[in-house]
């Protein structure tokens, strides 16, 4: 076993003048992206490169499937790695729970490629998972945030996350650099296949704003923390978004679970009146996810459901959109993104809501009840 | 357009002595299930058949991967097909909401069959998802109820329940009989492939025995009914249970959502420990389900770290089975079926639970708010 120093400054280790780590790492996410994509954009083949992947380029092209393996939020970080790798780069992509992967023996194909997302890297069913998968011969490959972890160490190759230390319980800014590794990884695997140098350049360039959209994004605060006011006594939430936005939704509302213990549960969009929409009443706000694109006008039609049947609305729109000001009770505005970025810009309202929902419920924040930072036990 | 001449008896469409259809569908599910299985076992060739796949056993042996698509509870019967199918005959298979397949256009390989799981055949949203996969030229193939519905129409095949009219809103006897259908299809898939006769043998036995496990079931009547009546004040509910009985938490969650009103959730027993577990106090029951087997230890550890939140347990587990009854407040017995099997006895005592417990809060059972038996809209 190798040992490793770590690389901590005292900003790392106290709250930065933030009530709450949780806070500070919120407002964070515009450097540590920066962090995450640093070194790995590479516009001289419009790709993005990674140093340790240790698996090469012909390697990486007979991949035929991939598995995105994780727990809780990384769990969610992998949703949207599937939407984004199947449309950035066209290979299936399944994602597993990590505890569910270990035991149910799946069909899995030779050329099934193996990624295991968690922020410390110590998570005990995500290093199951690998390990399961490791002993039936398929390449295994960490998304990881601390370094010299046992998942990083056991795992054949990985991607550091270089967020800086996570310290709040609630995961905030680890999710938007896993999900931005996953966005890296599809330009990657996009570029080893079909995808044309001119769209590697033009997701480059998206990617590269993001940081700035992000930051751009956390300027809702003052407005999120006046929803907060309003509805911090609910005692359940609906969040709903389609596509892209569907994991947005869970990730949204396992925040406002995890820290104010308030029943918030997320659902693409469409599904609501499949069942949960029996659950609406004017006591149970809907938080909506509402980017411009094809599915805009459905989801619209979801909210006006909820309208009917009395649940209260807060919408997240983006800016400038002034169609969903008819039907929400609130707007959240931030800045429009290409989708595949959408959740990494789309969840910090929600980030922001769990946490004012919380103070306002007098709830620990950053040591809520029952949960720890690092699950190492199955 | 055919024409279609409906048959229904008297007893299809009063409630027969029952006070809701809900429960009266609850308790035909021996029957609706051996009306399920009628004609379609096959001990010459120790397989399933069936009647209107409209594919050669040639076409059927091309398949590499299988999509399931639907919407709520049909949804999870696709959660529990998946199990099933790549347990006993090895094919990948993919789970889609039919609301996000639609419109997200995955990469699939040319031998991917579509099955499109609806109680109506009228579900606008998994319509829309077959007709867009029918576009692509994938093969597609409904598993449906109604006789002569449009999705049994529009499909290239397909296997029809028999289940008998659904009436309450809530699914019940079509999600045990959906479940039924898809273990007919894993045995099926599974003796075009690697599955040997004996094997196939063993799987018939079983799934004959079915109807008489599931009548023994529903003596838990009683007893469930006593466990509604000390915890139906309760605003939350978490539902847990892994591999064959992930699914059927969602289910028992769902049908709790869409007639009492109160917010429960499914979520695989070890990810409660990655978030949910926030919720959990004096007032949060856990209904567990804890059939024996290889994970049974490890679901049992789950239960302890509910107890020691201080959260009320409620045990499914399997008859004789003594070792929960120290940890759990309330225990539910069963009989024991093969892994394979479990969803369709085990979402019993949770169709019960949920029955009666929006019994003595005074709900509509058979037309909950909010609810349409069959979405036609999207």
């Amino acid at each position: 076993p190798s040992l490793h120093k770590l690389q901590l400054s005292a900003g790392d280790i106290d709250t930065g003048g933030y009530p709450h780590f949780m806070l500070k790492e919120i407002f964070e996410q515009p450097d540590s992206l920066r962090n995450t994509m640093r070194g790995r954009l590479d516009l001289d083949v419009a790709s993005a490169k990674f140093g340790g992947l240790n698996l090469s380029p012909q390697q990486l092209r007979q991949v035929e499937r991939i598995i995105l393996t994780g727990c809780g939020t990384s769990w969610h970080a992998g949703l949207v790695g599937e939407y984004q790798i199947e449309a950035l780069a066209r290979i299936p992509v399944e994602v597993e729970y990590a505890s569910e992967l270990r035991y149910r023996n799946p069909p899995l194909s030779n050329n099934t490629l193996l990624f295991a997302i968690t922020q410390s890297g110590e998570t005990a069913d995500t290093l199951a998972a690998l390990r399961e998968m490791k002993r039936k011969g398929h390449p295994t490959l960490a998304i990881c945030n601390v370094v010299g972890s046992t998942i990083a160490q056991e795992a054949d190759g990985g991607i550091y996350l270089h967020a800086g230390p996570e310290i709040g319980v609630a995961s905030t800014k680890a999710f938007t650099s896993q999900c931005l590794v996953l966005a890296l990884l599809a330009l990657y695997f996009g570029r080893l296949r079909d995808l044309s140098f001119e769209a590697g350049i033009r997701i480059i360039e998206k990617i590269r704003q993001l940081p700035d959209k992000v930051a751009q994004a956390l300027e809702c605060d003052a407005r999120v923390r006046r929803v907060a006011d309003r509805f911090y006594q609910c005692r359940n939430f609906l969040y709903l978004g389609r596509q892209f936005n569907f994991p947005t939704a869970l990730e949204g509302a396992l925040k406002l679970k995890e820290i104010s213990y308030i029943h918030a549960e997320g659902y693409p969009a469409a599904e609501m009146k499949h069942g949960p929409i029996a659950l609406v009443d004017e006591h149970t706000p809907s938080v909506f996810l509402l980017p411009r694109g094809p599915v805009y006008e459905k989801v619209l039609a979801n909210m006006q459901e909820i309208k009917a049947r009395g649940g209260p609305i807060i919408a997240v729109v983006e800016e400038g959109d002034r169609e969903a000001s008819s039907l929400a009770d609130e707007i959240i505005e931030v800045p429009a993104v290409d989708d595949f970025l959408q959740p990494i810009v789309f969840i910090v309202p929600l980030q922001l809501l769990a946490y004012h929902i919380a103070v306002a419920r007098g709830c620990d924040v950053d040591k809520p009840r029952n949960l720890a930072k690092s699950v190492t036990v199955e």
